[in-house]
């Protein structure tokens, strides 16, 4: 399963706010062997909104965004994915009977939060009474970062039941000598992504690069790893993470 | 001046590594006064980078892009952003005569890393050797952290000398209680952007509304503070954060 990921938020792009969202429903959806294919950061703007998610709602399986959910002006999630789809927005008494005599409550805010894109499905809400609003393969989740963790049980159903196996080789020597190595298996190697990143020499460990191999079937990436291993130069030393 | 930044890697669509250089970027960008409008998190595919780049470069005035830079066969982004200008890749003198020497260096390094897109401009490198490439409206950065803050000179060099004044309002209530008065400064003050930004209750601190104005001329962002402090019910509790 692909997925792209929408994060909406003026505070990111102006570096006020610093975004952990997408570090954690990375490596979220890592563990459960879907496959992130891209990250778009934008602003609280209708327009934007709503072309972005129009593209990646067609060019991925599952598109996931957060932010720009609650009672404030520059909350417009819901009217950029009700815009993308050419829907409008309704009222929904399941959400005003949600939030009714929440602390948080008012009329104004029933108002905007219960007015959703027409259509959509409310998903499980988890640890929190408000739920997930989807709309066709776009699931539309709060911008908070412990609001998202608690929404990441809705989101995993949604998720098929698989995983990425990986390998990491750690090369102690000069990326420029492992590049063949790493190519010749990332060319023969069709189900197995390999990647190589340089570390810098730091706090007394010398500089060293991971080469990483990753894929869904664990004897395919086991394969690769040891065709890299006995690719290598001899003269390079290297372990196996574990 | 607006720009997009293009964060090119598989490493962090998978979680492995938590990317830093879009919170630097988007720090440094606005200090300066320039707009940072959208974020991409893309894989190292050469189809993919080209495709956003060429978006990016149409739609605002600089492109950054991070990562993909080196000696191994994911390093495509050189090759992506020529793709994107239907240029062709080019071997620079300039940069062999940078490389050779280095510890890091060898002839496929300089087949791989000094060829870039033809017609590009090399910038001044500030502290690295290395220099950043610039094509059309795209400046093409490395991705480890410590070696683009070392570039961020070279990128400040094409920035214009501006600075966003922000005010920041702290209110000890309800967001929906503040909705009203920060939607009619929004509507009100066309320069001056306003965000609402709930903080959850942690720590032994109540939960509260940072409410921010920002823009690039300071008369109009202390004009709307006022505005919005007036247009406040009276029983809200807020002080102005320095």
């Amino acid at each position: 399963m692909e997925l792209g990921l929408i994060i909406v938020g003026n505070e990111i792009l102006s570096g006020s706010v610093v975004d952990t969202n997408t570090s954690f429903l990375a490596r979220e959806l890592f563990a459960r062997g879907a496959r992130l294919l891209e990250v778009a950061v934008i602003p609280d703007d209708v327009e934007i909104i709503a072309a972005r998610v129009w593209e990646f709602s067609s060019r991925f399986d599952l598109v996931v965004t957060t932010g720009g959910i609650g009672p404030t002006h520059d909350d417009v999630t819901y009217e950029g994915v009700a815009r993308a789809f050419g829907r409008g927005l309704g009222l929904r008494p399941e959400l005003v009977a949600i939030g009714t005599g929440k602390k948080w409550w008012n009329e104004a805010a029933a108002a905007k939060l219960c007015r959703v894109p027409e259509g959509a499905v409310l998903l499980p809400g988890g640890l929190i009474p408000w739920p997930p609003v989807m709309v066709e393969n776009v699931v539309i989740l709060p911008g908070i970062p412990s609001l998202v963790e608690g929404h990441m049980p809705a989101l995993a159903a949604l998720l098929p039941s698989g995983r990425f196996f990986v390998r990491t080789v750690r090369c102690w020597g000069r990326e420029v000598d492992l590049a063949d190595a790493a190519a010749e298996v990332a060319a023969a190697f069709r189900g197995v992504e390999v990647g190589s990143y340089p570390i810098l020499a730091r706090d007394g460990v010398p500089g060293h690069v991971l080469v990483k191999f990753t894929g869904l079937e664990e004897a395919l990436v086991v394969h690769a790893t040891e065709r890299f291993l006995a690719g290598l130069l001899p003269s390079m030393p290297r372990d196996l993470i574990p």
